[in-house]
Protein backbone atom coordinates (compact mmCIF):
# COMPACT_ATOMS: atom_id res chain seq x y z
CA UNK A 1 0.00 0.00 0.00
CA UNK A 2 2.00 3.36 -1.44
CA UNK A 3 -0.62 5.62 0.22
CA UNK A 4 0.31 9.16 1.87
CA UNK A 5 -1.33 11.76 3.57
CA UNK A 6 -0.79 15.43 4.40
CA UNK A 7 -1.72 17.84 7.07
CA UNK A 8 -0.88 21.47 6.54
CA UNK A 9 -0.74 22.89 10.29
CA UNK A 10 -1.09 26.66 10.41
CA UNK A 11 -3.38 29.80 11.22
CA UNK A 12 -1.84 31.72 8.59
CA UNK A 13 -3.08 29.30 5.80
CA UNK A 14 -6.59 29.42 7.04
CA UNK A 15 -6.12 33.21 7.69
CA UNK A 16 -5.50 33.28 3.80
CA UNK A 17 -2.01 35.61 5.06
CA UNK A 18 0.02 32.78 3.26
CA UNK A 19 -0.60 30.52 0.33
CA UNK A 20 0.22 26.76 1.13
CA UNK A 21 2.69 25.83 -1.57
CA UNK A 22 3.94 22.75 0.71
CA UNK A 23 0.76 20.71 -0.58
CA UNK A 24 1.06 21.30 -3.66
CA UNK A 25 4.71 20.45 -4.09
CA UNK A 26 4.07 17.37 -1.57
CA UNK A 27 1.52 16.39 -4.71
CA UNK A 28 3.27 16.73 -7.42
CA UNK A 29 6.33 15.05 -5.53
CA UNK A 30 4.26 11.63 -4.83
CA UNK A 31 2.62 11.77 -7.94
CA UNK A 32 6.49 11.42 -9.72
CA UNK A 33 7.01 8.45 -7.45
CA UNK A 34 4.14 6.62 -7.92
CA UNK A 35 2.74 7.74 -4.57
CA UNK A 36 -0.80 7.36 -4.25
CA UNK A 37 -1.76 10.81 -2.14
CA UNK A 38 -5.24 10.42 0.13
CA UNK A 39 -6.33 13.54 1.51
CA UNK A 40 -4.82 16.70 2.66
CA UNK A 41 -6.22 18.26 5.98
CA UNK A 42 -5.44 21.93 6.41
CA UNK A 43 -5.77 22.74 10.73
CA UNK A 44 -5.28 25.29 12.64
CA UNK A 45 -2.32 25.73 15.32
CA UNK A 46 -4.54 23.96 17.85
CA UNK A 47 -3.49 20.10 19.56
CA UNK A 48 -6.40 18.43 19.48
CA UNK A 49 -7.16 19.09 15.88
CA UNK A 50 -3.91 18.09 14.52
CA UNK A 51 -4.36 14.87 16.81
CA UNK A 52 -7.35 14.08 15.18
CA UNK A 53 -6.06 15.15 11.70
CA UNK A 54 -3.02 12.81 12.18
CA UNK A 55 -4.92 9.99 13.74
CA UNK A 56 -7.02 10.30 10.29
CA UNK A 57 -4.34 10.27 8.31
CA UNK A 58 -2.68 7.85 10.09
CA UNK A 59 -5.40 5.13 9.47
CA UNK A 60 -5.22 5.61 5.81
CA UNK A 61 -2.13 5.63 4.67
CA UNK A 62 1.14 4.59 4.81
CA UNK A 63 3.32 8.08 4.88
CA UNK A 64 1.98 11.34 6.81
CA UNK A 65 3.55 14.22 5.95
CA UNK A 66 3.30 17.12 8.25
CA UNK A 67 3.90 20.66 7.48
CA UNK A 68 4.29 23.50 9.27
CA UNK A 69 4.08 24.51 13.33
CA UNK A 70 7.95 23.72 14.05
CA UNK A 71 10.00 26.09 16.46
CA UNK A 72 9.98 27.58 19.89
CA UNK A 73 6.85 29.80 20.02
CA UNK A 74 3.58 29.44 21.52
CA UNK A 75 1.95 28.64 18.47
CA UNK A 76 4.09 25.84 17.14
CA UNK A 77 2.44 22.99 18.68
CA UNK A 78 2.88 19.64 15.71
CA UNK A 79 5.68 18.17 17.96
CA UNK A 80 3.33 17.60 21.25
CA UNK A 81 0.24 17.26 18.83
CA UNK A 82 2.60 14.04 16.98
CA UNK A 83 3.59 12.97 20.42
CA UNK A 84 -0.19 12.45 21.62
CA UNK A 85 -1.82 11.31 18.14
CA UNK A 86 1.09 8.51 18.81
CA UNK A 87 0.47 8.22 22.20
CA UNK A 88 4.33 9.23 23.32
CA UNK A 89 5.58 11.44 25.67
CA UNK A 90 7.79 14.48 24.86
CA UNK A 91 11.32 14.07 25.32
CA UNK A 92 14.49 16.47 24.99
CA UNK A 93 16.81 14.78 22.61
CA UNK A 94 20.43 15.33 23.64
CA UNK A 95 21.98 15.42 20.05
CA UNK A 96 19.65 18.23 19.62
CA UNK A 97 20.50 20.17 23.01
CA UNK A 98 23.92 19.67 22.16
CA UNK A 99 23.46 21.06 18.41
CA UNK A 100 21.36 24.33 19.87
CA UNK A 101 23.82 24.53 22.79
CA UNK A 102 26.79 24.99 20.63
CA UNK A 103 25.07 27.30 18.02
CA UNK A 104 23.20 29.70 21.01
CA UNK A 105 26.14 29.45 23.67
CA UNK A 106 25.14 31.73 26.86
CA UNK A 107 21.95 33.07 24.67
CA UNK A 108 20.25 29.77 24.78
CA UNK A 109 17.13 29.84 26.60
CA UNK A 110 14.23 27.43 27.26
CA UNK A 111 12.45 28.77 24.38
CA UNK A 112 15.31 28.09 22.11
CA UNK A 113 15.45 23.80 23.92
CA UNK A 114 11.84 23.36 22.86
CA UNK A 115 13.26 22.92 19.50
CA UNK A 116 15.20 19.62 20.77
CA UNK A 117 11.84 17.96 21.62
CA UNK A 118 10.58 15.03 20.03
CA UNK A 119 8.22 12.25 20.34
CA UNK A 120 10.04 9.55 22.34
CA UNK A 121 11.00 7.34 20.34
CA UNK A 122 11.19 9.06 17.49
CA UNK A 123 14.10 8.83 14.71
CA UNK A 124 16.39 11.82 13.18
CA UNK A 125 17.45 11.03 9.70
CA UNK A 126 20.07 12.74 8.18
CA UNK A 127 20.22 11.48 4.78
CA UNK A 128 22.61 13.00 2.42
CA UNK A 129 21.81 16.39 1.29
CA UNK A 130 19.42 17.34 4.61
CA UNK A 131 20.39 20.14 5.94
CA UNK A 132 19.25 19.33 9.19
CA UNK A 133 17.84 15.95 11.05
CA UNK A 134 14.53 14.82 10.15
CA UNK A 135 12.25 14.32 12.60
CA UNK A 136 10.33 10.52 11.92
CA UNK A 137 8.04 9.21 14.73
CA UNK A 138 6.25 6.14 13.63
CA UNK A 139 4.74 6.95 10.06
CA UNK A 140 5.52 10.12 10.58
CA UNK A 141 7.66 12.77 8.89
CA UNK A 142 8.19 16.42 10.25
CA UNK A 143 8.32 19.05 8.01
CA UNK A 144 8.74 22.60 8.75
CA UNK A 145 6.41 25.21 7.20
CA UNK A 146 9.28 27.31 5.52
CA UNK A 147 8.80 25.65 1.95
CA UNK A 148 12.38 25.56 1.41
CA UNK A 149 13.41 23.65 4.38
CA UNK A 150 10.59 21.33 3.53
CA UNK A 151 11.62 20.82 -0.42
CA UNK A 152 15.25 20.84 1.18
CA UNK A 153 14.43 17.72 3.74
CA UNK A 154 11.68 15.93 1.45
CA UNK A 155 14.19 16.11 -1.51
CA UNK A 156 16.97 14.44 1.04
CA UNK A 157 14.25 11.50 1.33
CA UNK A 158 12.57 11.22 -2.14
CA UNK A 159 13.89 7.98 -3.29
CA UNK A 160 12.63 6.50 0.05
CA UNK A 161 9.25 6.66 -1.32
CA UNK A 162 9.93 5.78 -4.90
CA UNK A 163 6.93 3.25 -6.25
CA UNK A 164 6.53 1.33 -9.52
CA UNK A 165 5.01 4.05 -11.51
CA UNK A 166 1.62 4.85 -12.47
CA UNK A 167 0.57 4.90 -16.78
CA UNK A 168 -1.89 7.45 -17.76
CA UNK A 169 -3.18 7.94 -21.07
CA UNK A 170 -5.37 11.00 -22.18
CA UNK A 171 -7.69 11.29 -24.49
CA UNK A 172 -9.30 14.67 -25.61
CA UNK A 173 -13.04 14.70 -26.59
CA UNK A 174 -15.11 16.90 -29.07
CA UNK A 175 -18.13 16.47 -26.77
CA UNK A 176 -19.51 16.93 -23.97
CA UNK A 177 -19.93 14.76 -20.15
CA UNK A 178 -23.39 14.25 -20.87
CA UNK A 179 -22.52 12.46 -24.56
CA UNK A 180 -20.15 10.17 -22.88
CA UNK A 181 -21.36 9.21 -19.29
CA UNK A 182 -23.03 5.85 -20.12
CA UNK A 183 -19.39 4.29 -21.96
CA UNK A 184 -17.67 5.82 -18.69
CA UNK A 185 -19.98 3.81 -16.65
CA UNK A 186 -19.50 0.71 -18.73
CA UNK A 187 -15.80 1.09 -18.94
CA UNK A 188 -15.29 1.70 -14.92
CA UNK A 189 -17.85 -1.50 -14.25
CA UNK A 190 -15.70 -3.51 -16.60
CA UNK A 191 -12.47 -2.17 -15.34
CA UNK A 192 -13.04 -2.00 -11.48
CA UNK A 193 -8.77 -1.46 -10.92
CA UNK A 194 -8.70 1.49 -13.56
CA UNK A 195 -8.72 5.33 -12.32
CA UNK A 196 -10.72 7.24 -14.71
CA UNK A 197 -11.16 11.39 -14.47
CA UNK A 198 -12.98 13.03 -17.09
CA UNK A 199 -12.48 16.53 -16.91
CA UNK A 200 -14.65 19.09 -18.89
CA UNK A 201 -13.67 22.49 -20.05
CA UNK A 202 -15.85 25.66 -20.93
CA UNK A 203 -13.53 27.81 -22.14
CA UNK A 204 -12.03 28.41 -25.96
CA UNK A 205 -10.43 25.44 -25.15
CA UNK A 206 -9.96 23.00 -28.50
CA UNK A 207 -11.20 20.28 -26.94
CA UNK A 208 -14.21 19.94 -24.63
CA UNK A 209 -13.51 16.90 -22.30
CA UNK A 210 -10.11 15.50 -21.00
CA UNK A 211 -10.38 11.60 -19.91
CA UNK A 212 -7.25 10.33 -17.71
CA UNK A 213 -7.01 6.37 -17.67
CA UNK A 214 -4.57 5.10 -15.11
CA UNK A 215 -3.10 2.39 -12.97
CA UNK A 216 0.70 0.42 -12.50
CA UNK A 217 -0.68 -2.04 -15.03
CA UNK A 218 0.31 -0.39 -18.38
CA UNK A 219 -1.65 -3.34 -20.22
CA UNK A 220 -5.19 -2.76 -18.35
CA UNK A 221 -4.66 0.88 -19.25
CA UNK A 222 -4.63 -0.08 -23.11
CA UNK A 223 -7.32 -2.50 -22.78
CA UNK A 224 -9.43 -0.29 -20.84
CA UNK A 225 -8.62 2.42 -23.88
CA UNK A 226 -9.32 0.31 -26.41
CA UNK A 227 -12.76 -0.83 -24.40
CA UNK A 228 -13.49 2.79 -24.32
CA UNK A 229 -12.74 3.44 -27.45
CA UNK A 230 -14.81 1.76 -29.19
CA UNK A 231 -17.86 3.00 -26.74
CA UNK A 232 -17.33 6.49 -27.02
CA UNK A 233 -19.18 8.53 -30.35
CA UNK A 234 -17.52 7.84 -33.35
CA UNK A 235 -15.26 10.83 -34.56
CA UNK A 236 -15.28 12.08 -31.38
CA UNK A 237 -11.53 11.80 -30.05
CA UNK A 238 -9.28 14.48 -30.89
CA UNK A 239 -6.43 13.43 -29.65
CA UNK A 240 -4.69 10.32 -27.67
CA UNK A 241 -1.57 11.23 -25.09
CA UNK B 1 -20.10 32.04 15.46
CA UNK B 2 -19.04 32.96 11.82
CA UNK B 3 -16.82 29.91 11.19
CA UNK B 4 -16.22 28.29 7.81
CA UNK B 5 -14.69 25.09 6.28
CA UNK B 6 -13.77 24.01 2.71
CA UNK B 7 -14.36 20.53 1.19
CA UNK B 8 -12.27 20.27 -2.00
CA UNK B 9 -13.07 17.20 -4.11
CA UNK B 10 -11.16 15.62 -6.42
CA UNK B 11 -8.89 12.99 -7.90
CA UNK B 12 -7.18 15.82 -9.90
CA UNK B 13 -5.65 17.64 -7.34
CA UNK B 14 -4.39 14.97 -5.09
CA UNK B 15 -2.59 13.41 -8.08
CA UNK B 16 -1.58 16.63 -9.10
CA UNK B 17 -3.03 17.00 -12.43
CA UNK B 18 -4.46 20.16 -11.32
CA UNK B 19 -3.51 22.76 -8.59
CA UNK B 20 -5.81 23.64 -6.50
CA UNK B 21 -7.34 27.24 -6.61
CA UNK B 22 -10.58 27.47 -5.34
CA UNK B 23 -9.36 26.71 -1.16
CA UNK B 24 -7.02 29.74 -1.53
CA UNK B 25 -9.76 32.00 -3.16
CA UNK B 26 -12.41 31.13 -1.20
CA UNK B 27 -9.98 31.35 2.09
CA UNK B 28 -8.70 35.08 1.05
CA UNK B 29 -12.58 35.83 0.41
CA UNK B 30 -13.56 34.16 3.95
CA UNK B 31 -11.15 36.13 5.47
CA UNK B 32 -12.29 39.86 3.88
CA UNK B 33 -15.27 39.20 5.16
CA UNK B 34 -14.45 38.60 8.93
CA UNK B 35 -15.28 34.98 8.76
CA UNK B 36 -12.68 32.16 10.49
CA UNK B 37 -11.76 29.35 8.24
CA UNK B 38 -11.35 26.09 10.46
CA UNK B 39 -9.97 24.02 8.31
CA UNK B 40 -9.85 22.61 4.43
CA UNK B 41 -10.33 18.95 3.93
CA UNK B 42 -9.05 17.87 0.03
CA UNK B 43 -10.49 14.15 -0.85
CA UNK B 44 -11.16 12.12 -3.33
CA UNK B 45 -14.09 11.50 -5.62
CA UNK B 46 -15.37 8.78 -3.40
CA UNK B 47 -18.79 9.60 -1.43
CA UNK B 48 -17.57 7.86 2.06
CA UNK B 49 -14.90 10.20 2.37
CA UNK B 50 -16.45 12.93 1.26
CA UNK B 51 -19.24 12.42 3.35
CA UNK B 52 -17.11 12.06 6.36
CA UNK B 53 -15.43 15.33 5.69
CA UNK B 54 -18.78 16.81 5.60
CA UNK B 55 -19.83 15.70 8.92
CA UNK B 56 -16.48 17.00 10.39
CA UNK B 57 -16.66 20.17 8.92
CA UNK B 58 -20.58 20.59 9.92
CA UNK B 59 -19.48 19.98 13.40
CA UNK B 60 -17.24 22.97 13.83
CA UNK B 61 -18.09 25.34 10.91
CA UNK B 62 -21.53 28.04 10.42
CA UNK B 63 -20.88 27.25 6.48
CA UNK B 64 -19.49 24.65 4.84
CA UNK B 65 -18.39 25.14 0.99
CA UNK B 66 -17.87 22.32 -0.90
CA UNK B 67 -15.67 22.59 -4.59
CA UNK B 68 -15.72 19.70 -7.66
CA UNK B 69 -17.62 16.35 -8.27
CA UNK B 70 -20.76 17.76 -9.63
CA UNK B 71 -21.47 16.80 -13.45
CA UNK B 72 -23.12 13.81 -15.04
CA UNK B 73 -20.33 11.26 -14.99
CA UNK B 74 -19.31 8.35 -12.76
CA UNK B 75 -16.47 10.33 -10.62
CA UNK B 76 -18.90 13.08 -9.93
CA UNK B 77 -20.46 12.14 -6.95
CA UNK B 78 -20.86 15.16 -4.34
CA UNK B 79 -24.62 15.61 -4.65
CA UNK B 80 -25.70 11.77 -3.53
CA UNK B 81 -22.44 12.63 -0.45
CA UNK B 82 -24.17 15.92 0.62
CA UNK B 83 -27.65 14.37 0.92
CA UNK B 84 -25.83 10.73 2.59
CA UNK B 85 -24.34 13.40 5.26
CA UNK B 86 -27.72 15.20 5.45
CA UNK B 87 -29.78 12.33 5.80
CA UNK B 88 -31.53 12.92 3.33
CA UNK B 89 -32.52 11.71 -0.32
CA UNK B 90 -31.54 12.52 -3.48
CA UNK B 91 -34.34 13.97 -5.46
CA UNK B 92 -34.63 15.47 -8.82
CA UNK B 93 -35.73 18.80 -8.97
CA UNK B 94 -38.43 20.01 -11.36
CA UNK B 95 -37.31 23.13 -12.10
CA UNK B 96 -33.89 22.29 -13.09
CA UNK B 97 -35.00 19.09 -15.03
CA UNK B 98 -37.32 21.77 -17.09
CA UNK B 99 -33.75 24.16 -17.78
CA UNK B 100 -32.02 20.64 -18.65
CA UNK B 101 -34.88 19.65 -21.27
CA UNK B 102 -35.02 22.80 -22.76
CA UNK B 103 -31.30 23.11 -23.20
CA UNK B 104 -30.46 19.80 -24.62
CA UNK B 105 -34.06 18.98 -26.66
CA UNK B 106 -33.97 15.20 -27.94
CA UNK B 107 -30.43 15.24 -27.26
CA UNK B 108 -31.71 14.89 -23.15
CA UNK B 109 -29.92 11.93 -21.84
CA UNK B 110 -30.00 10.20 -18.16
CA UNK B 111 -26.55 11.66 -17.79
CA UNK B 112 -28.09 14.93 -18.15
CA UNK B 113 -30.60 14.56 -15.62
CA UNK B 114 -27.92 13.82 -12.95
CA UNK B 115 -27.49 17.58 -12.86
CA UNK B 116 -30.77 18.23 -12.01
CA UNK B 117 -30.46 15.69 -8.45
CA UNK B 118 -30.61 17.59 -5.48
CA UNK B 119 -30.65 16.59 -1.73
CA UNK B 120 -34.14 16.73 -0.77
CA UNK B 121 -35.22 19.55 0.65
CA UNK B 122 -32.23 21.58 -0.84
CA UNK B 123 -32.79 25.52 -2.07
CA UNK B 124 -31.63 26.85 -5.17
CA UNK B 125 -30.59 30.39 -5.16
CA UNK B 126 -30.54 32.86 -8.18
CA UNK B 127 -29.11 36.02 -6.19
CA UNK B 128 -28.19 39.36 -8.64
CA UNK B 129 -25.33 38.03 -10.93
CA UNK B 130 -25.42 34.43 -10.46
CA UNK B 131 -24.74 32.91 -13.68
CA UNK B 132 -26.54 29.38 -12.40
CA UNK B 133 -28.59 28.53 -9.47
CA UNK B 134 -26.61 27.94 -6.46
CA UNK B 135 -27.46 24.81 -4.56
CA UNK B 136 -27.89 25.18 -0.86
CA UNK B 137 -27.95 21.76 1.65
CA UNK B 138 -29.05 22.84 5.39
CA UNK B 139 -25.48 24.89 5.83
CA UNK B 140 -23.40 23.15 2.61
CA UNK B 141 -22.60 25.27 -0.38
CA UNK B 142 -22.31 23.26 -2.93
CA UNK B 143 -20.27 25.02 -5.76
CA UNK B 144 -18.43 23.66 -8.55
CA UNK B 145 -14.98 22.71 -9.37
CA UNK B 146 -14.52 25.06 -12.21
CA UNK B 147 -12.79 28.21 -10.70
CA UNK B 148 -14.84 30.87 -12.65
CA UNK B 149 -18.20 29.03 -12.00
CA UNK B 150 -17.14 28.83 -8.79
CA UNK B 151 -16.01 32.22 -8.06
CA UNK B 152 -19.08 33.84 -10.03
CA UNK B 153 -21.40 31.52 -7.17
CA UNK B 154 -19.43 32.76 -4.30
CA UNK B 155 -19.51 36.26 -5.46
CA UNK B 156 -22.89 36.46 -6.26
CA UNK B 157 -23.79 35.52 -2.19
CA UNK B 158 -20.50 37.02 -0.69
CA UNK B 159 -22.06 39.68 1.26
CA UNK B 160 -24.67 37.27 3.15
CA UNK B 161 -21.65 36.10 4.78
CA UNK B 162 -20.06 39.24 5.69
CA UNK B 163 -19.34 39.88 9.63
CA UNK B 164 -17.36 42.90 11.57
CA UNK B 165 -14.18 43.41 10.23
CA UNK B 166 -11.16 40.98 11.98
CA UNK B 167 -8.55 43.61 12.85
CA UNK B 168 -4.79 43.14 11.90
CA UNK B 169 -1.46 44.78 13.60
CA UNK B 170 1.86 43.21 12.32
CA UNK B 171 5.35 44.12 14.22
CA UNK B 172 8.39 42.84 12.35
CA UNK B 173 11.56 42.28 14.56
CA UNK B 174 15.10 42.29 14.17
CA UNK B 175 15.28 39.49 16.45
CA UNK B 176 14.42 35.57 16.11
CA UNK B 177 11.78 34.03 17.71
CA UNK B 178 13.69 32.39 20.91
CA UNK B 179 14.50 35.79 22.19
CA UNK B 180 10.79 36.43 22.21
CA UNK B 181 9.14 33.28 22.98
CA UNK B 182 8.80 34.11 26.34
CA UNK B 183 7.16 38.03 25.60
CA UNK B 184 4.63 35.72 23.37
CA UNK B 185 3.43 33.52 25.83
CA UNK B 186 2.80 36.30 28.43
CA UNK B 187 0.85 38.03 26.23
CA UNK B 188 -1.71 35.62 25.05
CA UNK B 189 -1.99 34.50 29.01
CA UNK B 190 -2.96 37.50 29.50
CA UNK B 191 -5.06 38.23 26.52
CA UNK B 192 -6.48 34.79 25.85
CA UNK B 193 -8.95 36.29 23.43
CA UNK B 194 -6.12 37.48 20.81
CA UNK B 195 -4.81 35.42 18.22
CA UNK B 196 -1.08 36.02 17.95
CA UNK B 197 1.07 34.54 15.11
CA UNK B 198 4.58 34.59 14.87
CA UNK B 199 6.29 33.75 11.25
CA UNK B 200 10.36 33.70 10.92
CA UNK B 201 12.17 34.59 7.65
CA UNK B 202 15.22 33.07 7.00
CA UNK B 203 16.09 34.46 4.13
CA UNK B 204 17.69 37.89 3.03
CA UNK B 205 14.51 39.66 4.49
CA UNK B 206 14.75 43.00 6.06
CA UNK B 207 13.50 41.09 9.16
CA UNK B 208 13.72 37.88 11.07
CA UNK B 209 10.18 37.77 12.84
CA UNK B 210 6.84 39.07 11.94
CA UNK B 211 3.96 38.99 14.55
CA UNK B 212 0.41 39.41 13.53
CA UNK B 213 -2.13 40.30 16.43
CA UNK B 214 -5.75 39.86 15.50
CA UNK B 215 -9.30 40.34 17.03
CA UNK B 216 -12.39 41.45 16.17
CA UNK B 217 -12.05 44.01 19.24
CA UNK B 218 -9.45 47.16 18.46
CA UNK B 219 -8.75 47.94 21.72
CA UNK B 220 -7.75 44.36 22.14
CA UNK B 221 -5.38 44.43 19.92
CA UNK B 222 -4.16 48.19 21.23
CA UNK B 223 -4.13 47.25 24.54
CA UNK B 224 -2.28 43.63 23.58
CA UNK B 225 0.31 45.20 21.29
CA UNK B 226 1.04 48.05 24.05
CA UNK B 227 1.74 45.08 26.74
CA UNK B 228 3.37 43.15 24.18
CA UNK B 229 6.06 45.77 23.01
CA UNK B 230 7.09 46.20 26.62
CA UNK B 231 8.65 42.83 27.09
CA UNK B 232 9.86 42.54 23.52
CA UNK B 233 13.94 43.31 23.79
CA UNK B 234 14.41 46.83 23.53
CA UNK B 235 15.28 48.37 20.07
CA UNK B 236 13.99 45.14 18.32
CA UNK B 237 10.60 46.24 16.84
CA UNK B 238 11.37 47.63 13.22
CA UNK B 239 8.05 48.42 11.88
CA UNK B 240 4.66 48.43 12.90
CA UNK B 241 1.97 47.88 10.54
Amino acid sequence: MSTAAIVIIGNEILSAKVRDENGPFLARELRALGVDLRRIETVPDEIDLIVDALRRCRAVARWVFTSGGIGPTHDDVTVPAVAKALERRVVRDPDLEARLRAHYGTRLNAAHLRLAEIPEGAQLLSPPGAPFPILVADNVYVFPGVPEFLRAKFTALRETFRQAPIVLSSLFLSVGEGAIAEALNETVARFPALALGSYPKFDDSPYRVKLTLESRDAALVAAARAFLTERLPPGSILRVE
